[in-house]
């Protein structure tokens, strides 16, 4: 199946997701801010928490339920937690604001534990855990979402795809780089095979009655995602209960939204109030020669003989590592050129005018 | 497949263990601390991790390569944070000191998160996470373990079962209690099926050459367990990353064994030196209202109308919640009879006289 892509430089991509937001009237350090973490989404491989969702942010910024601009507000501290109030504004300013919190505790106490409610749809949670990389520290990110998984057992979504972000730095910019949703498979994926009208794999999804399903179409109508595990049999309370601990630390801990309470997905009647949580810990706090560990577990994984040949064993990170690498080869990021046009006509009923160039094309 | 079993009283069990636990010299206090585990576990029904494996502790002490006496030593600490020594103590006596050390840390900054190496078997996970819950905390385990998982794409086991355990505490009582391995199934499981001569539920476990395998016997001999999600295509790589994350609590932070490094489970020929994560975070410190939250989300999914009639929608905790009341409408802890009779002759062996009754059969 070959789909028509074209390659667009960082740099115009950028500039053109700050110019759609400051033409709804978006604070210019808020709009670079989204546009950097939505960059970065794309650079890494997750074009779903990209460009591709930029009209959702527009439509949140138009609609007067995400707050144009404005301060985040620190309303409770100690010397390793805070909680702070995200004046519903866009989630990389919540984000960018409480992971910076959380690193300076983290300095001073070994560890910082930063919660806030009141955020919004904050992008890929690797780029807030990846913050604590620069400084040698590990970063933690999480947040609730809309409900679109179903418990085990149940046949309703009231959990999020609560995503867990855990990063670790070894040596020479090398690292550890965990970013999953605690759902088997990303709502996207299900989308994408509905699309294109072919079934999905067992154990992503289930029906309206709570029945797994194959047909993308099921699932997507009144049934919903699957927890990590898949059944009970094979682990799945498991990923519900990771899904839940997500809520614990994000809408419990906060005071926001939470579990089936949060806004549907891509409805625009009411501010979304999502609950996140920051952390930084200090490796220096613990025991001597923490990146000569990480470095030797991350080898150690690399360098493990592949049970098929052709597929080498990963470390978490490393498919994004890779797609990183492939875009600086490419001088750009490739995207799908319906995206772009999508895009495009997003920009123009903006009166947005350095519309997205469309002949660099690859395939 | 009618089993025999007999009921044991609480105080039995816990004695039996303490004296068999004295026989071989261990210090009183820590005999009493790893039967008060081992009779939790059994309690909460993960007889893999009660009674069941007291050989194994009486065998390190024997062997050694597990400290008879002494105590843990606290190497370096900041307001929030602390890195113990275990010094090759029994499992319980560390987790018992860090998780104490944690609640204190937590009371006066909010978070207390406490690393452990030189550390052995703890039992079950939730029994250091549930210490905070009478504080009105949250509490957090994790440990590393003997290499059983084989990581996703490779054919060799590198990491452990590598438990996470979050306990948050709601209203009367009641909790949220996660206590899960990182892997699909427990190798208890496997091993069961084996003994029975079933085949396992495709996605527990691989032969040697990491293909996944319904063969109990090939997980057992060569090949290994796989991790939460199964294969690459529903997420198997995600219990892969969460089993690495534990490993980056523990074994990273500490300075203690890690991955392939961790002794052979069983082995004998040297001390295991395990990496543990104890951590205790004070709701307080955040936004009011945190026990209302929980006993909503709690009572939120409890009463979700479930997806096969008598198959009700559960909270983590619960399972074994359920077990804990049926032993105390029971009077007792009801256990196979083989259990019962391998540890009395695991008693005769050392001497030990008030061997477990084993009169009051059921079924």
């Amino acid at each position: 199946m070959s789909v028509s892509r074209c390659l667009l430089v960082q740099a115009e991509v950028q500039t053109f997701i700050e110019h759609c937001m400051l033409a709804v009237g978006t604070r210019p350090s808020h709009a670079r801010s989204l546009a950097e973490v939505l960059v970065e989404g794309d650079m890494r491989g997750h074009y779903s928490h990209g460009l591709n969702r930029l009209d959702l942010y527009v439509k949140e910024i138009r609609a007067g339920i995400c707050a144009q601009e404005g301060e985040p507000l620190l309303e409770k501290e100690s010397l390793a937690t805070a909680l702070v109030n995200g004046n519903n504004l866009l989630g990389p300013v919540v984000g960018n604001y409480c992971m910076s919190l959380a690193v300076k505790k983290a300095r001073e106490a070994g560890i910082g534990w930063v919660v806030a409610h009141g955020s919004n749809h904050y992008g890929i949670a690797a780029y807030y855990s990846m913050q604590a990389l620069k400084e040698n520290m590990i970063g933690m990110s999480f947040t609730n979402t809309s409900p679109l998984v179903v418990p085990t057992r149940a046949k309703e979504c009231t959990v999020g795809t609560n995503p867990i972000s855990v990063a670790a730095p070894a040596k020479n910019g090398d690292s550890f780089v965990l970013d999953m949703a605690t759902s088997a498979a990303a709502l996207g994926k299900v989308e994408l095979h509905h699309r294109n009208g072919i079934s999905i794999p067992e154990g992503w999804g289930c029906d309206a009655e709570g029945r797994f399903s194959t047909d993308p179409k099921a699932v997507l109508s009144g049934g919903g995602l699957v927890p990590l595990g898949g059944s009970e049999n094979t682990g799945g309370h498991k990923g519900y209960g990771l899904g839940l601990m997500v809520e614990v630390f994000c809408g419990m801990l906060s005071g926001s939204q939470y579990s089936k309470n949060v806004r549907t997905w891509r409805m625009t009647d009411r501010s979304a109030d999502l609950g996140q949580c920051f952390v930084a810990i200090n490796p220096e706090n613990f025991a001597p020669g923490f990146n000569d560990r990480m470095a030797d577990l991350l080898s150690m994984h690399r360098n493990l003989a592949p049970a098929e040949s052709g597929m080498p064993v990963l470390a978490p990170g490393d498919p994004e590592r890779k797609h990183i690498q492939t875009c600086r080869d490419m001088g750009g990021i490739p995207y799908h050129l319906k995206v772009v046009n999508h895009m495009n006509e997003l920009a123009s009923t903006l009166g947005v005018s350095p519309l997205l160039p469309t002949h660099r094309r690859i395939e």
